[in-house]
């Protein structure tokens, strides 16, 4: 049977720390493209997506849930009726890779876990959902270890570079330069976007022309 | 027969870009505890582990040898007189496991590599040394897949955050509190560094009863 995929969803106004290099309308596009890249490699992985969304979506071949709650509520409520295992990946994860997925969902302990960059919570898989309860924002990872410790249950950290890169400041769109063949690169690219190296280090520029901001 | 490995080391002034935080004695007194959690990684993964310093270095447990030129130029002489499978391993990745670099030398490619945030190369397996260039600095990682190319190398790129995560600046020494469990973070323990959570992001902050700058 197919593990069954959610991944929580923000489509209007998301990414506000990437506000200097991309306007609002230019976020929520890069943000649905992060989002596809996300779902084809679930997809690719053999795992079935539904996105837990703030908003309603037109998107007819992935199942959308409108939630209202707030993400940990949301999560929660869904933890609580789920029997089966369940693979929790965040929206802004554009290089995942079914490889990478598989990795988690191989655990042989009751929850797999890929921390984010600083101290985040990128992917959890949840052999038993109703034995865990999510706690994002601040140090997630550390909090989700406690919640997995209190209820008895054993943790794999999955060391992986593809899911542990979450896309939130505009030095991350180097990343995704980089690793991503994707939507989300062709996005940037598309945007006039390309990589530079100033001082030793590698950023992002924007051509001029395509600034729209 | 064990895989001979390389880490380039500079024991003088070494991480300027951590100087907002630590004093030149601590950078030193940090690459060095870094170096020491890179070595123990590599023995416990059945490598052995030669240091290639800018200077001289009194450690009696580990080949030392000072090397003259540039790290590119020191690089590809090493190479060149090298006719096994070798690997090279940055001093600053304090997160390297014996898994991950396992990894790394189970690859069934001519060459594996490990990308640096920002494009660098933190890790590199070389199954044949002399059909390879080094060319550090910049974006790396896309010369040496350039460069692989060139001599008709297969590559593989192994996903680790562990070895992906080089510690560079003030905000990476949140990945190492969190994920380092060896000299790395007892040193920034004992200088007083904790995790602190503002406005939503995870930072360090260090104790002004520490701070020795």
């Amino acid at each position: 049977m197919s593990v069954h995929a959610v991944i929580p969803f923000k489509p209007v106004n998301p990414k506000t720390r990437l506000s200097s290099v991309l306007g609002r309308d230019e976020r929520e596009e890069f943000a649905w493209a992060m989002l596809a890249d996300v779902v084809e490699a679930i997809q690719a992985s053999g795992a079935v997506p539904t996105i837990l969304s703030t908003h309603p979506l037109a998107w007819s071949q992935v199942e959308i849930e409108v939630v209202a709650a707030g993400l940990n509520d949301a999560l929660n409520a869904c933890f609580a009726h789920h029997p089966e295992p369940l693979l929790l990946v965040m929206a802004d994860l554009p290089l995942s890779s079914p490889d990478a997925l598989r990795r988690v969902m191989d655990t042989t302990a009751d929850i797999g876990i890929v921390p984010g960059r600083g101290g985040g919570t990128n992917v959890l898989f949840l052999k038993d959902p109703a034995r865990f309860r999510a706690d994002f924002y601040g140090v997630s990872y550390l909090k989700h270890r406690q919640i997995a410790a209190e209820f008895g249950c054993t943790v794999e950290v999955i060391d992986s570079f593809r899911l542990h890169t979450d896309i939130d400041e505009r030095e991350d769109l180097v990343e995704v330069l980089l690793h991503n063949s994707g939507k989300s690169r062709e996005f940037l690219v598309s945007r006039g976007f390309t990589l530079v190296t100033e001082h030793g280090r590698v950023g992002v520029k924007r051509h001029p022309h395509e600034q729209a901001l």
